[in-house]
């Protein structure tokens, strides 16, 4: 190599290896954004014990361990604290600024702020949210919408028709719950889409008839979906992502919101059961993404969490052990075994079948003692005998302020390695999408 | 650039941009480990906001996060378990293997395993331990010895005066505590080491006045050192690291572990005070060798955590919030508090001096009903106000199995990016030990 091209290749070689400043890379044609919400370390490293094959000395990797590369802090704007909600963080993440809790893309002063998504559909992409909530909860609503408070559920479902970017809908795709919202005594917004030109489903298995490339709005449950356990579709997530793509695609790229929604809700109810299979519904949707990215190299994926939920830790009370195995045979989520409980005429018996386990008499004796009408101390009667069981620790029914992984993989994915500010990810992904395509 | 060199350019590129395999670069001169014993995940992100400086916007980025590269899985021999102790998961870190908790230097079938520290030391580099605890506690013990149990204090401190590679003792440096295993009534290893030709110091001021370059042996406690709040130099990791480095400096390179143990002790304790200050000691550490690294661009820096403690959450019992100015003002540790409460005659004006706050009649009537001749229910009484004040949660006293951070600076700093199991972390030190330098 001659002196100038030694030159030229340690100039290069820099830019190639530079991070934090993607201006010099094509723009990815198509972003995937994957948010688990409430995701944090904890829940990752438990699912790879949870996924480990026991029957081989070595605990297997996760499609999470393939493709870590740095993590994200997600505090709020400092007038709120240090610990968000999932308003806050996914403004944060869909628009770069900080908010206060429960802010869906508005800055601190309330104020409209854009987001990746809205850029990407100004840009001439095709724009979609596929998630396991209602479509207009906290997380899809700050990529989709702009409303002082997420409470705000029907104004911010109307959003979605009324508001328009470049006079075209926000959003080309929605795929999730929110019958709810859009189905009201008030508005019919389903209707409204269809007579838009929206095709409409209600059910996952419908999906598959649908009309590829066009505009869809698929409802599937009154308000979130129901659990990953408690579902038909046990991988529901990879349904929504794979059908949500196939709508998208097209010559001038998409942007894509996939959400993860109820490991969060998992969390909140201390909900061991559900946490990891709502992980694995995650886990299976990335791994068919990491695949996709193969076949469409000039894609980019980046998935995180919000925040942490739960204080959430793999071993408690002293003792050094995690045992994942109870979990692994669950035949309904703990809610609904609970919910089932409540008119059970022999609780023990419901209980052993549905947890796949033999219960001992003390387990059995926690469960008969409750006397209630209501379904929440049967829930955590079950989730108690599981934490017990798996040695499971929590803190906390809110979130917590633990930093959380990113993961990325694809076009531009070198620029998110390292501690970045959850603001970071965001400003990132709008200085790629900036880039010449 | 004539197509050959463009060829070159991309593979040599490639090569400079590949992870995972080191093979191709030089060997550092100099490699710097470091262990925050139970530093998990939840720590490093309370020290950002324990550091953090509240009369600015913004949450001030600490070193930590600059020197994020990424994660481990810490878990040990699956004949143990997914929870590991520090045993364990030194000797994973200074050996590239698992094994059972407990082991030191030895594999699961009790047979040594050479460590990174010992080839470094068969290479002809000087080689050190610096840590908080005593010098043969598990971190430094599974770096510098082979046992089948931690808790053979006096043959581990038997073994490092014993054990001879190449002829040599294995470590030229050793600073730390443990007064206790070395001069016992049946044997004084200060005595022998000195015969030796070792510098022996007792006081950290002395560290200024021993001959730069030659082999040292420094103790200053019984057992541990004290907690950072109860030291007269509060920065005393950086004191050992620094003087460790002057002795270590030599044309061959050295191999030096430095342990920030107390993080650990800390959490055991579930003590969220002195966690935050050990937690500033290592900051410091970090901060003052973020600037070695600077001058010295051949060394290699690798600091990471064996496990994680306690189950630490940021933010706890369904309140979204973490309030660390509560632990910035302490006069002592938590445990020095408790134990001067014992024999006080105004419980509460001593607590309110020494927290550095003013405590409220229901804290003071929580420390005034304290009735026992142990000081444990007095340290956890002051814990316990810290824990409610800041909001902070715990699961535990023992460890946890969440992923741990890696941190690396300096020449084969790339090679630790992503998720790495800790036995790949030794097992890349190997690989960059042996190439050439």
């Amino acid at each position: 190599m001659k002196p100038i091209s030694i030159l030229l290749f340690a100039v290069l070689c820099q830019s190639a290896l530079a991070t934090h400043s993607p201006e010099n890379i094509k723009s990815p044609k198509n972003i995937i954004m994957i948010v688990g919400d409430g995701m944090g370390p904890s829940y990752t490293t438990a699912y790879r014990m949870f996924a480990d094959n026991p029957s081989t000395p070595e605990v297997e990797e996760t499609v999470f361990d393939r493709l870590l590369v740095g993590m994200a802090s997600t505090h709020p704007d400092m007038d709120t604290g240090y610990v968000t909600d999932s308003a806050a963080s996914a403004t944060a993440l869909s628009s770069g600024v900080k908010t206060y809790n429960g802010a869906i893309g508005v800055d601190a002063n309330k104020k409209p702020v854009q987001t990746v998504l809205e850029l990407a559909k100004e840009q001439g992409r095709k724009t979609g949210v596929a998630v396991t909530s209602q479509i207009n909860h906290a997380t899809p609503a700050s990529f989709g919408a702009h409303n002082e408070s997420r409470q705000n559920y029907d104004q911010i479902a109307d959003s979605y028709f009324d508001e328009k970017t470049n006079g075209q809908f926000i959003l080309d795709v929605m795929l999730g719950g929110g019958w709810k919202y859009f189905i009201r005594e008030d508005r019919n917004l389903v209707e409204q889409f269809k007579a838009a030109g929206y095709q409409y489903v209600d059910k996952l298995t419908q999906l598959n008839d649908v009309k590829a490339g066009t505009p869809l709005l698929g409802l599937f449950a009154d308000v979130g979906m129901p659990w990953a356990l408690d579902s038909t579709d046990q991988m529901r997530l990879p349904t929504l992502a794979k059908a949500a793509i196939r709508q998208l695609e097209n010559d001038q790229g998409y942007f894509l919101l996939i959400e993860a929604s109820q490991v969060d809700w998992a969390g909140h109810g201390n909900d061991i059961g559900s946490a990891m299979a709502e992980m694995h519904d995650l886990a299976v949707t990335l791994e068919w993404l990491e695949q996709y990215l193969v076949n469409n190299p000039d894609t980019l994926l980046v998935a995180t969490a919000d925040h942490s939920t739960g204080g959430l830790s793999i071993g408690a009370n002293g003792n050094y052990s995690w045992s994942p195995s109870w979990l692994k045979n669950l035949k309904a989520s703990p809610v609904e075994i609970g919910t089932q409980l409540m008119t059970a005429k022999d609780r023990g018996a419901l209980a052993t079948d549905l947890l796949g386990f033999e219960l001992t008499p003390e387990e059995i004796s926690s469960l008969s003692v409750i006397e209630s009408d209501k379904p929440r101390p049967f829930h955590n009667a079950i989730s108690k005998i599981l934490d017990n069981r798996s040695n499971t620790g929590w803190t906390t029914t809110g979130h917590t302020g633990v930093d959380v992984q990113i993961f990325a993989k694809g076009l531009g994915s070198e620029y998110f390695r390292g501690h970045l500010d959850n603001t970071r990810i965001a400003q990132t992904i709008f200085e790629l999408l900036r880039n010449k395509k």
